[in-house]
């Protein structure tokens, strides 16, 4: 957007958000659900799909319901333009700049989170969480986080002190940005992502969009000098867009048809991304691909230098290009913080300062200025407090997820051949089965416990990590 | 879009149709427009800002209420699936799998002209373009254009036998894309476009989009061989683009601070593309530019070639390819085909032929196919049948508009003088005024009888046309 379009982008989202909540709250929908909540066949079983849509269709409106038509139209407005103060402080690498409106927002959250009723034995954080991730609490983030912090931490540190870590030759290589795009459009192609219902563009910071099964948008980056940024990128949101994808097309537009929440969404992105893109098997087939697509630019490359450039592990500043074991740190970086701005326990002020310390003390990194620092990411300049937990619940339904997978289909050793081979039907349609069909049938934990037989765990995360990491650091596990 | 996407577009399209049209005959409009009017402050002065808006209100509610809501549905699911459907001929160059979609939408049509109403001795066609170019009727069109015809066939034919026409070197010269674009960003930054209000992008049809006069969002394309194609698209757009940025922001979002109608938008367009874009005195300015962008591979171009290139003459088949001067011979074939068409003379099935032999009679071209025929443009498989004539309209408006800022701002001379010397600024600060601060306060023809002292006449396209063109064709005027 032009500079000059701010204010009105302002006005066109508050007034879309007024509209939108008219129609959310509208007390005909009241009447309709009543009604059909009374039903003797409507809800009777709770299993149906009626029934998973009438509760849901209740869970909204109950929620949309609860929030005064002026402060949403007040959080749009804020919203609106902190993030176009957000990106002039980042730009200037001035967390003053942005203060102010940071300031506005995390009132404004406080203010949404009374008014949506703070739970029981709970805090603000959890009434704003419920809209990312139906039934996550701060308390509950915080026991998954509690065990899986200090062995992560020990992981990385024995990585840390490895004599041998692997090569990260790969990723500094320069390749034409055409043959990266070529490449990573077979990659998604071959691991299932359909482009008769999808496409792939790109974008500063890739996502992806669904607003149906049938029309998925994904978007990647490129860097001059690291095809695996491009490639990470890639099958992450690929993920994302086959589990969209995957949503069943005959329930789409309700609940029956939807993602569960953000954290199943993740998931399947960090599957594909982790699980299977920095895999030794998927190497043996990607591996191969690189002749192919870069000819003699990549021919120094023996499998191992491959896989490991992928798997390098190396503390940092910045959230989107950590690695995967280090990447849970800055998560639980963000939940604190953010928990502790709702819980007024920081002020906005003092945010920099708590956000460098924490950096140094869990990551061993020196923030070198804001724009690296507390300014790094968009969310919390969108209204959006109790969000970030969701990448790192994300990362261990992946892998809790992967080995139920793993074990369906036959194990590591046919999996592995499988990915060797070009073979990546089989676990999307594992996927397909078990993860995306049911769309938003069941909740997250119901979801976990149906297809893993186990309550969400910090072991299957904690496992993948040491089983494949120490090795190809020359340690023992 | 992925071609799954196709008939939840449909759906979403035709849900927010009936949204739309709900809020537009919402009774309560009717009543609080009756207040506003009956107001003996409000609307006492008829050329105040308030009576304005009412008027243009008023007009709009009361087209909107004479459609059904299912009609409008209907609608936009017919030119949804019409629009796939014409793609998919198109490609195929098979009139034939889009005739059953043309049909549906010409019938459609003829039932929303009746639905409107068929002013008193008018025709279907006057009821829709209504929608486009208040006021505009068929009568009004073709009484426009039967003297321009030949004039302006007589004039190509002149052209065509000319013995010296100008050399085509210039259009057809490989350059680089990324100098391209660097060249067509600072022409549109010379004449006047706002970067800090507006972008430039790229697509495969260029547009300009405008929410809000500090938003402005253009689009332009680029051929390897041919810089000129980029460059007219860009000042073409850019006209549209700088009319929207001057419409007077305290108006925005009414009827007061909106463009008047299509025909006077594409007056703009063609003003800085044709009559600014394609006169020698800019091209003393951009022929030495040309250097800075492209070095040593325009060098052999003297003043006389680039001039030429940018005005070659040629019948052809494509629209959107066509030169100055055949360019309006294209609309004509299609007005007098949507016309008959609408007035049931013509059937969809006998379109082809009809199109191909008005091609040969009037352009004296062999139409090879139906993609390069009756395929070529988008506007009726999307329902607009109507719009066409706004085309030629703009390239009237836009000869008579010049001639009067010329004579305003010191004669030929001096304007040719400022172009030389890159000084756009007199003549858009004369366009500002006269035609993109007065909105929609006056109807097109108010406007150009205000701004020229005239009514709109075919004679100042003429006489711009056979100055400029029969003098490089080595003829005299």
């Amino acid at each position: 957007m032009p500079p000059g379009g701010l204010d009105q982008r302002g006005e066109q989202l508050a007034a879309l958000a007024q509209l939108t909540h008219e129609r959310a709250t509208d007390p005909r929908v009241a009447d309709w659900l009543a009604t059909c909540e009374q039903s003797p066949t409507l809800a009777a079983d709770p299993t149906s799909d009626t029934a998973v849509n009438l509760r849901w269709w209740r869970h909204q409106h109950d929620r949309a319901t609860k929030l005064p038509a002026a402060l949403v139209v007040e959080m749009s407005r804020a919203t609106s333009a902190g993030k176009a103060a957000w990106a002039a402080a980042r730009e200037a690498s001035d967390f003053g700049q942005f203060a102010p409106s940071l300031k506005r927002i995390v009132d404004l959250c406080r203010e949404e989170a009374d008014a949506y009723g703070v739970p029981e034995g709970g805090e603000r954080w959890d009434a704003l969480a419920e809209g990312y991730e139906p039934g996550m609490t701060a308390a509950g983030v915080a026991a998954v986080f509690a065990p899986l912090r200090p062995r992560l931490a020990n992981l990385i540190a024995r990585l840390a002190d490895a004599p041998t870590p692997p090569s990260d030759a790969f990723t500094r290589l320069k390749l034409p940005r055409n043959q990266q795009e070529a490449f990573v459009r077979e990659v998604a192609r071959a691991i299932g992502f359909d482009f008769e219902r999808g496409r792939l563009d790109v974008s500063t910071h890739p996502f992806c969009s669904g607003t149906h099964p049938g029309d998925v948008r994904l978007t990647t980056r490129f860097a001059d000098d690291n095809v695996n940024d491009a490639l990470g990128s890639t099958m992450h949101e690929c993920g994302h867009g086959m589990y969209e994808q995957g949503l069943p097309t005959e329930h789409a537009n309700t609940p029956r048809g939807a993602a569960v929440g953000l954290s199943i969404h993740e998931s399947q992105s960090r599957l594909w991304e982790n699980q299977v893109g920095r895999s030794a098997a998927f190497w043996r087939w990607a591996h191969p691909q690189l002749q192919t697509f870069f000819g003699d630019q990549t021919e120094g490359l023996d499998h191992a230098a491959v896989v490991g450039a992928a798997n390098r592990v190396a503390p940092g500043c910045i959230r989107v290009e950590a690695d995967e074991a280090t990447y849970n740190l800055h998560i639980m970086i963000r939940f604190t913080l953010e928990r502790a701005l709702l819980n007024a326990d920081l002020s906005v002020t003092d945010l920099p300062g708590a956000w460098n310390a924490a950096y140094q003390r869990d990551l061993g990194v020196k923030v070198p200025d804001d724009a690296r620092g507390c300014l790094q990411d968009i969310h919390w300049s969108m209204g959006a407090l109790g969000y970030f937990p969701t990448y790192t619940l994300g990362n261990l339904y992946s892998a809790q997820f992967f080995e139920a997978a793993r074990a369906a289909l036959g194990g590591a050793e046919m999996l592995d051949a499988q990915f060797a081979a070009g073979e990546f039907a089989p676990l999307l349609g594992w996927l397909r089965e078990h993860i995306h069909a049911p769309g938003r049938s069941l909740t997250s934990d119901a979801l976990c416990e149906r297809v893993t037989g186990q309550p969400l765990s910090p072991e299957p995360l904690i496992r993948h990590l040491e089983e494949k990491l120490l090795p190809l650091y020359g340690l023992n596990v």
